[in-house]
């Protein structure tokens, strides 16, 4: 344990290196937060349910940061207005790294020394704080995109050849043309099955009907979206949901929210462009649509004559004969609203709003980023954002009734 | 047809009939509109989908009133804004009146004459047309209960004694001590079964797999709601989902939408009061509650120690032995967002508009209160209103694992 | 004063007479009030100001109204939100017109058998009262329209063969070419010169030093303004204020608030029309233009190679040879910030909010528009609006600098 | 002048150097701008001015800077948007130094090699781009204090020991009693006399008429201050002009922008204390009041019977003998909206924009600050902010009709 949470913890730092104390600082909307605040905060979740409570004589480094890095705990207490997180140029980044180095050493000193009571009610915390931490890692680099998006230079988040973000054995998308996979009917086994770690809202494991399906063998390409675009697809109103086109309406959507249109004034060229996270480079067709809303989604399989899939024709399909792309490249939205399962109860104490108070008014992606750490996921995994966001790597797969 | 037309038309204007020009003009919030509008629209809606396709030399009453009282069909046209029903002065309500009875002519008469052809195309959208109008008859009661409850006087719908939207054979309930009913579990069939009219929403039917589960015999009633009130329910955080946490903030909710805590300045009195369609009254603590949103709803529920019901749980039980009010008293939130049934297509044409594309971010009601038309609800009814919503008669229902 | 207070009273119901129960119930944005409001609390400060204090035995029509038809008198208690007044639909208008006899038969009462001393206190405020019916008046007109320019079928207030607010002897008038008329520099005296009724913000009678400068004798007429709109007046900023621009952006203004442009589809024409209290006409070139803002009015002067007068030069210049319009067209936008004049103090008790409490923020207009009844406006009299507002009768005249 | 130039630009940079790079980068509000940015703009203004358009061979460090740091020249080109100037991490802050240097050497360079013609031309441009540098270092100064009173842990701009913005010989005020001078009457000069720079808004030197007045001989002190609170200054309506009373209902206020009541959680203490560039101290009660707005200075100056002075009775009192604290502690709000003077041309070309297009809608205050450089005003400088405006070093001087 203790190398695995030496190795997690690092690899946030790792991220964050690219990028200067003022990049850090900045917060480009509300749902995004500061790269230095992901930092410090994932560093105050291992504070708060960990050695706060288990680690007697623990003596921690700012009694204000339980104010200024508690994201959404109502049980420990009140907290800084998430909207303002990027005025926080204070605690300054150096303090920050200091606060990581010393909550890491009260963690391993805590790990080296407890008794075994401890240690049983440590365990699952110190788990949770790591996959808490990954989660965050994903953050990192999709708030700072966003956040450099914001900046008419467009700069990149580091050059493409340090990408180090991108595991090496993910080989770049040819797109061979979409073949449907028959999903598996009847009852189903949903959930997850026991074996490694989860979060509550995987659980309790259980059953559900499926009526016939299949499901594309990979993600919707950019080249695919493109001819979406083409045809029309962000002025015609039957193919989206009413929500869907109010948002179009309202904001000004016309592709992507990355995307360059040809002539674009921050990067003129003269075809479509993407930027990301190594900066503005040519729309490469074959690779898989991402940032993406829901809406945008289910537009674009209604244009496709097809659907999204439920998360459960997801879980059951992902590890079909001849199934790919299933993770690593885009979270997939799927057609399922974020709910409880039956029978579903969130973790006791400051751990139970990690998830259960969320289930509303959100939908479930499913699958993991190239931005994912590696190892994150799983196949019960269940991501969720409201339909309207767009600001992750979301992409789209299609699914059709049998 | 032609009697059952004529009979729900009528019934539009019996409910009209107690409120002044004024006050079918106004409209007090974009989610509400005009009692004039829905007297207009739900004409409208006959003169778009039938007179005009199918009744040949039919004569639009005025040609303008197809922007002005189109709601949200997109493949019919431009509208006017939502927000602005309430500036729609002209036309008066004695045109409005007379388009009203222009299109009723134009019904009666292409009813009269049609050929076979005609009729087959015409039915269901004749059928389609007046469950349309009954919704909007319980909108109207839901939108002028809104629009007089912003007045600071509180003027009544109508006086107690003529309260016609009563049905006569509801009584007053008594609170009987809750019991849970178990629920049948194993697969279930779902959505409408194929007799009599249902909306597309409702269909296909299909199976679903139900957890052991049980669910109360009877509304939650407000001397129930009242004990969590009193019991700090509006400010235990620990008790409501995120969204819902952040809507009693953000909106300072202390009560039911309409409830009138103890010594309001508009309507002094010692104990709470209830504002209604009879005016200001005493606080029935027998009464089911109503006017609550599904926040609201999840929080009661939290706080009781169980749970709000899935909508097909609720479908399931609806004639279990022993279970009360089901319908006819208060639609009852449920924990189902609102999404599309497996192969789920909506109608051909504009009538496709009608539901489907509204199946995100919204929850299920089931059931039906006693402002909805006598005999418009079944089992297999689904309202859908967003998490937020508190201006329609919708109450509680609680539901627990087995 | 008997007399004097029946015919002015009565001018109001005649302004109103051309609008339903519904038109007089509406308000299309939060600065304008609905005529009915307009009717009761011009009543309600005859009963505030004078039978409140000053009459014993009189019994208030509804204890109510005081706080429904409060405009802004803090020292008078709290009252209904501005933005929710075309919420009332309660009292109706019937009840209104009765609360308006019942006043008027109270103050003529009161009139008839008060004593001296009562008369002397009650004479200024009586006659304060009229002046401020007859500002109200000028508003349920310029508040109408706007309301009517809300609906797509832009209905006329009432056809022009009708139009009463037309006083009979100003004829149409002619463009002649401008000339500029030198104005008397050195001191002059500025304020009300005590002869008959002034608001306190017209007082005390100073003065001031006024540079040379010269005046258009006329003002600036729709065909004019309409070069300005052709020469690109609309979209080059550096005609603007930099508020102005700001507005010009934000808003999309491209014409004055009551054009429409050739082929605008409420009312298709191929040529500029203008709507108005008439409903829709063709432009008169020859007219002066309305319905512009203070920014309108600085950005067509600076783009004239002029600028706005002072008020302190278009009092001064009222009666100078040649000047013509200065009342009777439209108000006209100086160049003057209202303010306090020196030495001011604003009227004792509850009337001293009257003005005083809105001395900032605020532009000065002068002379009075075809909407203000005759009589109403005096040399000193000083109207006031903020810079941004365009739905009133206000225009444009000219000034430079000699 | 080189020595003058070198001086002045030094001097932004120490004012920068207690800031982080994080520090400069933030933006807390969307009229408050970050360090960094107003380093590079005052840069961009001497590249845009003179360095483009007069120095033959110059060439611009970066193209885009045109674009990011151009405030409000419209006739300079397109710009980013003033609310997002926070999001600008790139260029960084060490970029933007080298920008400053770049800037630097083009201009010293441009000095010490241009001919008499061109010297000419740019003489005015460069002092105007001095005075404005000067302008831009007492906004660091403002706006880096509000973006730390953002912060929770309200950190200091510098420990008190550091203070180099305070000027060594002004002392600290000790309260004695005010005293009311006589100012002069009859005619009066007003406007710059010509020797030395002044900004375009300073002339045309006139005359005005002056009614007679006193005027306090020193500042409205912290003590006196507290007084209005503690008497319910924020409380009583019929102390406020109508928008100021609107203000403090909207935004809470209930004391200055930077005071902090006894007990605030953000540095508990028993009394009063005052957040400012050297952290939170105890209140001074013989300090002068600063941070407050022209509404909160015109309430007090009502709460204590008297008016606050004209911009023509402050200039006219400057050299005044017994008058004191006239520049050098707080600007002083004027009851002058800011206009422009009989005669008034702005400058020719794009610093024609510098002045004349914000004369709307704000209000004159006049003196200077502690964080104004010294040298920097005159008695007829005009600085002018909306009159909402509260985190300038703005304060109050009373006047009285004599």
């Amino acid at each position: 344990m203790a190398q695995r949470y030496g190795e997690i913890r690092a690899r946030s730092l790792v991220l964050a290196a690219p990028l200067s104390a003022e990049d850090q600082c900045i917060q480009s909307m509300s749902d995004a937060s500061p790269t230095k605040w992901h930092l410090a905060h994932t560093s105050w979740f291992f504070e708060a349910m960990v050695l706060g409570p288990l680690a007697p004589g623990y003596v921690p480094f700012d009694e204000r940061f339980s104010y200024l890095f508690n994201s959404y705990y109502e049980a420990l207490g009140p907290r800084h207005p998430r909207p303002q997180r990027g005025l926080l140029t204070r605690p300054t980044l150096v303090q920050v790294l200091a606060y990581r180095a010393h909550v890491d050493t009260g963690v391993q000193d805590f790990m080296a020394t407890c008794d075994e009571m401890a240690w049983r009610r440590a365990l699952p915390l110190l788990t949770l704080g790591l996959h808490h931490e990954q989660q965050h890692q994903e953050l990192i680099l999709t708030d700072i995109l966003h956040a450099l998006s914001c900046n008419p230079t467009l700069p990149a988040y580091q050059c493409a050849a340090a990408s180090s973000h991108k595991p090496a054995l993910r080989v770049a998308p040819v797109t061979a043309p979409l073949h449907w996979v028959t999903g598996r009917t009847g009852t189903a086994a949903i959930g997850h099955d026991g074996s490694g770690f989860a979060f509550d809202n995987e659980t309790p494991r259980h059953r559900v009907l499926l009526s016939p399906y299949r499901m594309a063998d990979r993600l919707v390409t950019c080249g695919e979206y493109l001819q979406f675009i083409e045809d029309g697809g962000y002025r015609r109103p039957e193919l989206w949901l009413s929500d869907g086109w109010a948002a179009v309406q309202a904001n000004g959507w016309s592709c992507p929210l990355y995307w360059l249109a040809p002539h674009d004034a921050r990067a003129p060229a003269g075809d479509w462009q993407v930027f990301g996270l190594s900066g503005v480079g040519a729309l490469d067709t074959s690779a898989p649509v991402s940032q993406v809303s829901f809406y945008e989604a289910a537009a674009f399989a209604e244009w496709a004559g097809a659907r999204l899939p439920t998360e459960f024709e997801w879980e059951t399909a992902f590890d079909a004969p001849g199934m790919t792309q299933m993770t690593g490249y885009a979270w997939q939205w799927t057609r399922s609203s974020y709910g409880p399962y039956p029978g579903f109860h969130p973790l006791a104490g400051a751990a139970g709003e990690y998830n259960g108070k969320f289930m509303v008014g959100q939908m479930v992606l499913r699958g993991g980023s190239s931005a994912t750490p590696l190892g994150h996921t799983r196949p019960s995994y269940r991501n969720f954002f409201p339909p309207g966001a767009r600001w992750q790597f979301s992409g789209i797969r299609l699914a059709r009734d049998a």
